[in-house]
């Protein structure tokens, strides 16, 4: 594909806030952005010069699309892979591809894919079955994170196992669906990295963040973290690995569990903007966003390194209501996702607080 | 008016390059935007929640726009006083006001103003007949600058009187409007201020910018510009005067002619955001674009000072064409506006070439 014009058109499936900032990124290119988005009213939808309402797998709603645009790109892993080949079948480009969709969509073909390309996890064993279950979760040893392979974010579908016998139960209690058991990680911190590929393969790291989750939720990004050359050396390593292996195009946020022993494993992988990526936004040149457009539309990538040193806290829920506090902050950069309802624990925006490297 | 809470619609009048600029800030500070715009594709249309197609003198259309917000802003100076007015009638927030409309659109309101309020200008007088025409180019010395007291831009509506004598015939080739001559200004160099005073009536102002016009058009803009503290503390002191002289909420542009002597005169005012202040969007942590937004809002003003040293370079007609080699370049930062027809002259874009204080 050659490089994509200013003047044309992106499509962006979802439209929340990842796809809210990724239009505006667009926009400033001078991209015109689509939508294709499930609710009428949506953070993204209401910054794109077109909203198609529908369904992923609505295929009257992908033939929109695809009259719309060439290029589409997606703020959110769980995309149908039926609806990205529906898409490819008719020329239209689906980035980052079909193939960091399906390893990212199954927590076993995650790791697996991981372990293969030489970045590091936990142990983990699959489970389709109640006596898998137990069986997996012996050979991981307890306590063992039972997580559903499919769907679940930010803490959902996912159960303590704490003695090997009991993991039949906690099978039943995620409703019988296919399962993964993780070996509990002992790590001393999370970090994660944000890095990008181009379609040349250039690709480009950020700095590392450190991650501060409640309740499964993310809470706080600390950027660029402290972090030792080796710690810096591994993360580089791993994102390379990842990019290459998935022959990856876009941003990627890789999540990482650094250990007592200073060894660093991968947690899980997002083929998308990713929310420990926002303190790029007031901490770097080129933002996540972005990247992930300048990657997508074949344009080489920007700069990546941190001009600022960022925290980055995420407003969840009725939190969002202090923006005036926030605004009279001179240190705190506002994004504010544009939400109608504030429901506990939902994001509703994020401060970037800012001080000199 | 307590501050604007996010989720609240906030309309602006026109569809351009500032009101798309605008329109991206507010909607990262979490707002939604309605554009009153005469052409049914625009820059900022295609990134606003709804797009209003219509005259700024068209009732039905200012009816549309005043049943979707409570607080209208604006990209361009010679908007219609009858439909701030209007506006204004049917309890439509106008900002910046009426006020800083009217002195904006007369020249020869703008420097009477100026003068009275002890911002420095060229000698000038108002002629509204040939004859008016010779009498002034008299008094304020030849060579004199004739320009129409309204409209026009850029180089448009004016020419020079090198003779008394001639000022009748340039007259007529203006069309007979009302004009303004002013005296020649042997000027050192054109820089400019951009400045924001909040619904509070706080004050902040921007480093200076040293600017480069071609054929009347700026092409490139340097800041913060090299100036001693005198050339500063008199930039300051006429901002000052400038926003409170108007009440004026929002940010404000004013050019500066720097002269031999160390003398700063004020070159002309606009009550909006300004092209010599889009060097802002990379060398601020928040651009005139937001500050605008925060100001007309009722936020708090964000801090102005610098973090980089930005070289700002308008793309012109084909120009931005060279997209891809900007792209390419890790110091350059790009703005394209997503206009569909490149016009020699027409401003399609700028970049801002970065690097560090």
């Amino acid at each position: 594909m050659n490089p994509l014009a200013p003047g044309s058109t992106i499509g962006i499936l979802g439209g929340g806030q990842l796809g809210r900032m990724l239009a505006l990124a667009a926009a400033r290119l001078g991209f015109d952005v689509v939508v294709l988005e499930r609710e009428a009213d949506s953070p993204a939808g209401r910054v794109a010069v077109k909203l198609i309402v529908g369904d992923y797998t609505d295929e009257a709603a992908l033939a929109e699309l695809a009259a719309a645009t060439g290029l589409v790109t997606y703020e959110f892993e769980n995309v149908p892979a039926d609806s990205v080949a529906w898409l490819a079948e008719r020329g239209i480009e689906v980035a980052p591809g079909a193939r960091a969709l399906a390893v990212a969509q199954d927590r076993f073909e995650e790791k697996s894919f991981l372990n293969a390309h030489g970045a590091p996890t936990v142990a983990f064993a699959p489970a389709g079955t109640p006596e898998e279950a137990v069986q997996a979760a012996a050979s991981v040893g307890v306590p063992a994170l039972m997580k559903t392979r499919r769907e679940g974010y930010d803490g959902k579908g996912q159960r303590w196992v704490e003695h090997a016998a009991d993991a039949a139960a906690e099978f039943a209690a995620l409703g019988g669906a296919p399962v993964i058991l993780e070996a509990a990680a002992d790590f001393v911190r999370e970090l994660s990295v944000i890095a990008a590929r181009g379609r040349d393969g250039a690709t480009s790291v950020y700095p590392l963040a450190e991650n501060h989750h409640e309740n499964g939720v993310l809470r706080r990004s600390i950027a660029p973290a402290r972090a030792s050359q080796a710690i810096v050396d591994q993360a580089e390593r791993i994102a390379a690995r990842v990019l290459a292996g998935l022959d990856y195009v876009g941003v990627i946020g890789i999540e990482l569990f650094e250990m007592a022993d200073g060894r660093l494993l991968v947690n899980e992988i997002a083929p998308r903007v990713h929310n420990t990526g926002h303190w790029t936004q007031d901490g770097c040149e080129v933002d996540q966003f972005e990247q992930h457009i300048r990657a997508v539309a074949g344009w080489p990538l920007g700069p990546t390194h941190a001009i600022a040193q960022v925290e980055m806290l995420n407003l969840l829920g009725d939190e969002a209501d202090g923006w005036a506090k926030y605004a009279a902050e001179p240190e705190t950069r506002i994004h504010l996702y544009g939400k109608r309802g504030a429901r506990p624990g939902r994001k509703m925006g994020h401060i970037n607080r800012v001080k000199p490297l």
